[in-house]
């Protein structure tokens, strides 16, 4: 069939829905073979996804996707099978739910944790509005339940008694495995009471209204035809927050589900469903390694089988990942701090090597950088890393835990600047923005794989306060990068090349200084200067550029209000510089998916636009 | 006693504290009556307080205030009580625990829901260190414990598995009532226990170590000569989380905390108190009024009769209040939302009239901002007025599930710029320049009480995206304010005053117009514009501006590093401008506490530093 839509499975019988399921997931994995995307988190939801469009009335009725990365069956399941091959690429459609790009996405996503506030926002509009029909099912994983926002709409659902279900999808698996009590205590539930069981518990049934009653009776008469069941305990923690928990359930056993939600939708008030599900399911390499078919690149349908390509310089990652090794074999203050990400962030190496000195806090970012400022408070060197869109997330724990106390607590921003497939929610365009008005900290970004070994070997040793360093999804320059160590100068930027007598001073932070280097590094008409700190930026560099050049360009992957640009201008004005000034970055507005070149493109960061400018 | 030390404390015998506490709860009393302070919060926590002292080895051992304005009782106890007249002054001790203050102040506070994490992590480094005998305790109360940061704490401190005491203290208030499921379980265990039981459940008893054992039978033998003790299994929530519970019991019992507190001292782990104490104990006025009393003001240290001064010009506050009405009656997409805050920011005003349309979601900034996101998505139109400082904590919200969705969220953000007395932590000093950065948002401040009247009226009507309107903590210009609703033409500045020949040009944004008017109104070298929104700006009148005025002077109650100024300078980099721009504003450094007129003159924000300019 070319084209899906929820009124076609809706005329089909409950044991005709698993043919669909089977259909669209092997769809998911030829497609993603060919177009990488995030594949575990979709593979692990597709019954899930035809039971909900099967039995609520979607687009009328709201189904809120957290995070987004395992909504492939729900866009191929709501007219979306034709563009799905476009997915993720540019002027394709996007990786994760984007309202304006559906009516059945009724709330993007990409960042973790949004969905229960999300819902609980549209389902009391809907009962303001008097649509009290409407349904609202938030979906959200185990690992975003471990977020503080998750447990705020939680606690906030639970005491407004609004008509809302929320579907715990417990895979184990976030990106990482799953970490934290919470955790623990969903494994245990699993654990003690098998898989195949299907158990729950009806909260406060002497206290609920007649017509309640009826559905909660008609739901255990269902649920007993299939499954053995008897009350438990074990939503004890959800129910303390007023949710009724019901489960665990099989989340790929399509015809329960439909029997079950079908009975949850004539139950009033909070609910919530834990369902048990296989991140990767239905292929077997991925079922094995989640953490690694969370997004496998491509591989072959057939087999699983990865296809990788042969590597050249290294990634700044692993640069970070072997590095902080070699600085915590010689320095016993050092540890590291990932919410979530010790994989993708190269963490894990010093997890196998130390593994008491590295901490997966979970999703948690608030979390994760003021629990580095109590382990600063007492002495220690944390190295806190997360990815620049996430830690949008801890922008206040920063200011109020690290920097009002001056705790040298060190972050390691990865993912900055443009980030190319994941789009709008996953770019790092902020950060050296929010960054640059915060007091007393140091900020910094590397060229090259030399200079982000100095600046984490200098941050180890800084000691007055929080220092940043911010680095790229990318690969490096380097071939040969295990340079010695040795202390970046704080506040000391350089000339990388060019005449003094040069016209133009092209001004770069960071890595996409090497566009800069390899397009007109050569060229007469250019010197190029590389900042390296942004903050306490080098004003006597500054001062000597602004006396020799009469023109200069700043270059920054990153928004163009308030980062390196603004940082220039206003020093400029401070110091009656009369020169021009051209702005090379991110413009004021959200960039979708694409490669990292087509984005950079549509933002001007080209060597073409730099010759332009030179004319 | 003219200055007091745990050391003092640790001579007595446990039934000698109470007087203690009486006299301490005394001198609070007598001296927040006469210099205004947070008063409810710390009379509640006296004999707590006491006890910790007591029975911990502080400072070796850690003790940590979450949010931390009710420590007045521990700065007292802790060599500050000659100092303490001199709380909350410019150049006196802060109102808030500082780690630069005092050795006994473990970590500093101010916003909620910081002081688990920040124990956990003290907790690993002291572990890590080998410091096996350091004990750290967070102090929570039940209205902090909602905001997500503090659930991210308690379930990564349950996996750690690190020893760690959190003390609950619940009184049912956070500044407003709280609320939220989290505290209707609470009140619901108190209710079934009544007050002066005590009652515990020792989690897991049989798979505990036998000196834990012993621990724990010392603790049941010593709490059952006191309280009628039983097991009960209502701490389920924070067992869930492997948190051992025990309590609730009476926070105002001096011997029974200090012998309940020794005990749990030998007790490993994760583990939580839950104590009940009345905020504002000890005065009758403000054990019977918690959230007029929780910063009361002057007051008579007799009666509790509060010392209140006559009104002049209204405060932006009530301007809120009312007009959010006069839009709601008129608009019924129009609902409030606020986080733990409606006396504060005047929602209590439409919660009397319009209950089922504001929405006190508890100390929850994330959720605040998606839930609004969420009723925004269904149609509606909220007003989420969060304070500036504590916006913060919802800045990824604010562009994820707000700005790239283009949702028409109102944000009115209170306690903008300079606060006063509460000092750095609360200073409303970012949110100008980290609003700037984000693409799609209007960001506004008004001068006086008829633009944020209109402002409110054009935001409510304005449906393309986000809406910042930011006003500060003071009172207005207009005794006659109820101005007609009038539309605030988005994007367009106005010239106050002065001639287009004028030298300079003041270009300002919000309230801080009103001191370059009223000091520099008249004077013919100055022309005084007032842009009224940051984003988009004025660039019509800005180039007026740049053609007119050869000094222009930037003045802004924010931030100078991406605010006012940094936009300024950008757009005359762009547009060639070549005359001076000096910025007025908030220096990058934290700004402590003071009189806002004190602390407007250390950052140079006088008419007087003006005339020096101007000169």
């Amino acid at each position: 069939m070319s084209q899906l839509y929820p009124s076609y499975l809706r005329k089909l019988q409950p044991h005709e829905l698993q043919s669909v399921c089977d259909e669209v997931r092997q769809y998911i994995i030829d497609q993603v073979s060919e177009h990488p995307g995030h594949l575990g988190a979709s593979l692990g939801v597709v019954e899930l996804t035809v039971a909900l469009h099967y039995v609520f009335n979607t687009p009328y009725d709201k189904i809120i996707w957290d995070v987004g990365h395992q909504a492939y069956a729900h866009k191929i399941l709501t007219g979306r099978k034709e563009k799905f091959p476009s997915h993720r690429t540019y002027g394709g459609i996007s990786g994760f739910p984007v309202m304006a790009e559906s009516e059945y996405d009724s709330f993007g996503g990409g960042h973790a944790s949004t969905s229960i506030s999300a819902a609980l926002g549209m389902a009391v509009a809907s009962s303001l509005k008097g649509e009290k029909d409407r349904k609202h099912i938030a979906i959200i994983g185990d690992g975003s339940m471990t977020g503080g926002l998750a447990f705020e709409g939680l606690n906030n659902a639970g005491a407004a008694g609004t008509d809302i279900l929320v579907v715990l999808n417990d895979n184990g698996i976030s990106i990482d495995e799953s970490t934290g009590a919470l955790n623990q205590y969903l494994t245990k539930i699993c654990v003690s009471n098998r898989y195949n069981y299907f158990k729950n518990r009806v909260w406060d049934i002497t206290g609920g209204k007649k017509s309640e009653d009826t559905a909660i009776r008609n739901f255990l008469s269902k649920v007993s035809r299939t499954t053995k069941s008897f009350f438990f305990r074990q939503g004890k923690l959800f129910e303390a927050l007023n949710f009724r928990y019901f489960g665990p359930i099989d989340g790929h056993d399509t015809e329960t589900l439909v029997s079950v939600l079908r009975s949850l939708s004539e139950i009033k008030g909070p609910k919530l469903l834990h369902i048990i599900t296989t991140k990767g399911k239905g292929l077997s390499s991925a079922e094995a390694n989640p953490v690694i078919y969370h997004a496998p690149g491509k591989f072959d349908p057939e087999t699983g089988e990865r296809i990788t390509t042969v590597a050249g310089t290294p990634r700044y990652q692993d640069v970070f990942g072997q590095t902080i090794i070699e600085l915590a074999k010689n320095d016993e203050r050092i540890v590291g701090i990932t919410p979530a990400m010790p994989t993708s962030c190269s963490l894990n190496m010093m997890m196998k090597v130390m593994p008491e000195r590295v901490f997966d806090v979970g999703i948690a970012e608030e979390h994760a950088v003021t629990f580095s400022a109590g382990l600063a408070a007492q002495g220690l060197v944390p190295f806190c890393n997360i990815y620049s869109s996430f830690l949008q997330r801890s922008f206040d724990q920063i200011i109020h835990d690290v920097a009002i106390q001056k705790l040298p607590v060190v972050f390691c921003i990865d993912r900055a600047g443009i980030v190319g497939e994941d789009g709008a929610t996953h770019h790092g365009a902020f950060d050296l923005a929010y960054m640059r008005m915060i007091p007393d900290i140091v900020i910094s970004s590397p060229m090259n794989e030399r200079e982000l070994r100095n600046l984490m070997f200098t941050a180890a040793s800084y000691g007055k306060g929080p220092f940043a360093i911010r680095y790229p999804r990318s690969r490096g320059v380097m071939t040969d990068w295990r340079t010695p160590l040795e202390i970046q100068p704080v506040g000391k930027g350089i000339k990388v090349c060019g005449s003094d007598n040069a016209t133009t001073a092209i001004v770069s932070i960071g890595h996409i200084g090497n566009m800069a280097l390899n397009g007109v590094g050569n060229d007469p008409r250019v010197a190029l200067y590389n900042m390296i700190y942004l903050k306490p930026i080098d004003e006597k560099l500054l001062g000597e550029i602004f006396s020799r050049h009469k023109r200069i360009i700043t270059l920054e992957d990153g928004t163009l209000k308030g980062g390196l640009f603004s940082a220039v201008s206003e020093f400029a004005f401070l110091n009656s510089y009369k020169g021009e000034i051209i702005p090379l970055g991110i413009p004021d507005k959200f960039i979708s998916h694409g490669t990292v070149e087509q984005l950079y493109s549509e933002c001007g960061l080209t060597v073409e636009n730099i010759l332009n400018l030179l004319r």
